[in-house]
């Protein structure tokens, strides 16, 4: 049985209630669910934080012995040298993901010190955003 | 009565103690105190940390039901995507402080990720400018 | 009787006319009128010119005799070097207002060279930007 | 009778005397003269300034009556938040023009604040480029 | 008899289908009869492609005979070094036209390869663009 | 059944042949065998082109009939203004993916013209993003 | 009997008040006393304006019957591509000075749109650069 | 017996043509003449072609059999992401040329997707450009 | 008894286990270890965190009453404004030390926002960095 | 007597042959000389050097009991921070000259080490500006 | 017979012993000698110098009487005004030679002061670069 | 014995006399003699210039056989590709040292050529600098 972790970063705990125009109207844990149960075969741990630090932390404890991390940084995907080594430094396998389309936001959303060293991107596809990497993990 | 709260980001604990010569010898705790006094009819609540996730914690918690937030975000000001977002994502409206002049500052110091989203910005009064911004969501 | 200024510029005759959607119908002297009332123990004196050597002037006509000055310098905010080193050269401090958020309007307006040599900055509280800044020379 | 405006900026009022090999040697009262016959139904109003505040000034007068206005703001093009602004506050449509190819020539003529603003931006057919503007009112 | 060609850039063909809110609904093709019969004492011919290559070859089979080229290269404007490089290896003239305003756009279409070499630039007036650009050879 | 159609960009047809380190030693129609297998339930149809303007056509052929398109531009995404308008002006969602990590090469490859205009870009995961982008169609 | 003109720009009118440790206490009329009995076989005349328009009409007004003009523009330096072209608009060579060493100041005060058609630059000698461009003159 | 091959890019076609003062008046295919009589002993061949994909196509025909290319992708050089691939996935070595000193022109053209990937760069002496190139492939 | 304290940032908890071709397979406590050994008449303290909020926190905690920093901030070097600010706003001097040369890594690890507040800097040493900084605050 | 030393850098032994369109024709032993009668009360030294550190061991030698030094670092002026630092440490003062306008060459001559740590700049006087220079020592 | 001259700068005097890897490992005194063997109708001479006013002195030395001057000025391409200028202001011509490709290097090596001066460019071919511009002159 | 030589840089045979407010009132020749005796195990070599070549050639000499370069290059530091090139191209290891906080100092102090290429990199210790260098090739 596999072992995968989505790791949210700053304001996603928000989701279903920050700007729906942009994230949708639904909040993670539902959203949690559904993907736990289509997916029953898989491992599925979940972890938010806001601070760039825990997030470390957690990419460290599960970065040695999980399959696969599903990480959606949000805001600290921009500015967090510190989350880009930290998937640099670990063995497990990181998809970064994106709900939004973040090339046709704000130009500073363009950059990202995660992907350089992450497996693979997927971005823009709303919550299907998650779904496709937890997909990647599988084949 | 109005709930409105001050966040203080990092170093702002110095005050009094870190360069008296831009931020003044007063320490923050004293100044609230007065500030209580003078408006004693706002319920004025204060916090401060210096870790950018627990100032994005703080946001969402009184985002939802607090009339005001007065943000002087310090260091993270200028680096600060999570709080921008933050900021963005809540209901209370926020008003951007900064003791100093920003921009007689340096360079790094001149741009915000918190304006854009703020309902104002006032900069450069000294302690004043935590008055203006009570002052601001009075009238 | 503390004596001030507001001193507008260009466009800002316009007020009420132009752009309402970002700066409100309220014409700037109907709304000086409410100003000069509710503020009748100060000196509230007002000039509006398009001219950008004619803010110069009245900066140095007063700049050396009222307690303070009100600039709401508009679009010479972004390119007047020329503005800027009056504000430094003359002895009333001036405090810099501006009526929409600057910061989330076009990226040739997040710049001033005003700022650095103000007393202060006050952006994007619509017309209670102007009386925000009266309040700051009354304390 | 449509109503339009030529507004020149700044050394236009040189034409024919200063560097007739990138401007020609007419002048420009000369050639108004033919174009007010050539287009004998139009009303066709000029007016000439150096001055960037009375540019400003001309279009608040003639921003709200006129039926359009060709301006060739020469130098202010390039450094006139204030012109722009004004361009966009106004409801009379402009449209722009210059008679030499700016695009040709140093890299500081090649931005215009007005541009963006503009109904339509005519450049670089000489003299010509007035009446193409003209011509654009009346179809 | 003036001899004319417009040659139009990639995705004009869809022109009354892509994005009406910026170019309109009319098919290039039914304006291009309506021009015909204006300007029916001028052999005006058409050509399109989405092949910046043969935009090229089209320029250069034109370029020693024709009285002038209309030329909306609309994308590659902003990245053909090589229709700039034809424009200038002709002998035709070659007037640049656009029918949305480029300047209001994004940023990567405020640049022109071609500007410098035309014998003129008419930007933003929609369908009226090209028709000028006819005036301008025929006075 | 839906229909959908795979678009490679330049040099992918020596995929296989051409720096097999960075994209591996299997041929894309051996590859596309697997894929039509494996979705055998999918209209897959499939198209390339070294051709930037061809690549326009396709989409345009395609692009108001067709449920996807999987759009590897290849060097193009960097470059073609002209791709990424096609990608806007049609109704079909285009989903960009690419083999490689491009966020990992030089810098010229770190922006995409089609990013902003596409359903959802996938990035990285060698042969497997055609396979992911083929699932968030399905979904 | 050579015919010079000294134009001064923007704020320089407050020479000996404004900012005396970079200017010095010196008026400027003072001084030009001092140089009009020094240079007495030279017609000194003297202009200051803080518009800049003015400064053009002045440009235009003596620069074709005058021998020389000494110009500081002071904050127009920096900024005027107006007074720029006026100075190459004309026939009388222009020299431009500049008291304080410009280049150990702000980034801004390090171009200048006049410098590439004057005659000649001295920066930096206090007053004495006025002298020594009226000897610049007389040689 | 090597077997060589320039390849030309856009606007090469009208070499004698073109812009002589830059390019000479000698067209190619009598340059080429005079070469392959020189080079009795190579097997020379020759394409161009104004479009970017058929120099791609070229070059995976060529780059897997002929001993070296001679590539002048004129301004293609600048732009082409594409070419600048193909270069690097075929095995024949190729010698970029240019006849002009690139390096004395607009600043667009000093940059080339090609040099990084070529055997050898030859800039700037004419026709003879050609030549040394061949001879680098003969020694 | 000199008081010290080495002060470690994100990811160095992994030293040892993370990128040993760049950091080395000695963990952290290991090297700690030896070194209160070799410099057992100093009281030499040790932290670590990868929370950028409680490296202030701790520069707080030690800046009034330590002789001496050694800070290793790692990712945050490059991005904490707030690091550097405590740095600054404390009163024990502070030594920045690298293990690897930054300068020979990306360009975002070229710029420190520390440096310019520190006591001095040592850069590129392996372990021996911490060493030399212990050595600087000995003599 | 005032001892003066004119420090001519690189390529200025060329004068009168190097590029006389630019520099003119007079070699500058013969303009030395010319210089030395007219300022026959001034001990005037002069050293040319093509070696940016010969000029630095010049400036050493003479700076601490010259009174002036007439600066001329040609195009070390643009690159030689080493010059600059030599300025700035010695204790006689520097006056910096350039013989062409440099404003008006290329964009790497708009740059100066030297001009900071310069008494004064004299810039585009031709010969002159050595004269001028001098002058401005004996005032 | 004809008269050339090979100029080589920093470092070069090391070939063979530094970074062999790069620039191999034969010495330039025996690559000189193989040279002077082939070309035994050609007196070819040669400097080297790590000073770079040495390289000027000698290019002013031989630049009105050779044929031709090879100048590999290594790192002093990148950084020299100085030896640009010497290359514009001599009569002989000059070609500029590399050894390795310098536009796969650091993008600090990707600009130089001498092409935009010299006869031609012949980057990348090892030692045959040489070799290739001995030819260019006999040719 | 371990074989070591200091490298100073230009105008550092000034120290003590040169800027004593940031470079201490110690001749460089009086730190020597106190450094030779401290490391009197040490041979410990100087050598300074204010030439760039004559490091380049002082580099080669001792780059071979000595231990270990301490190299204070001053401005060369950062404008000095050769001397970049040279620290890579011998074999003996090369210690950066730097007396000043040059990261509290003007922006191109910032950069280094020869940092990338060092052993490691000592800054702002003041005379301490060199100290801790000798350190690091004696541990």
């Amino acid at each position: 049985m596999k072992k995968l972790i989505i790791i949210n970063g700053p304001n996603l705990n928000l989701l279903g209630v920050r700007e729906p125009e942009i994230y949708g109207d639904l909040s993670f844990t539902d959203f949690l669910n559904l993907l736990q149960k289509k997916y029953s075969h898989v491992d599925l741990q979940y972890f938010q934080s806001n601070i760039e630090g825990e997030i470390i932390d957690k990419l460290h404890e599960v970065g040695f012995s999980y399959d696969g991390v599903i990480l959606n940084a949000a805001a600290y995907t921009h500015t967090s040298v510190g989350i880009g080594d930290a998937v640099k430094g670990i063995k497990t396998p990181v998809v970064e993901v994106h709900i939004s389309n973040t090339f046709s936001r704000e130009a500073f959303r363009h950059t990202s010190y995660i992907s350089p060293n992450a497996k693979g991107v997927i971005i823009g596809f709303g919550m299907q955003s998650y779904e496709l990497a937890i997909e990647s993990f599988l084949k």
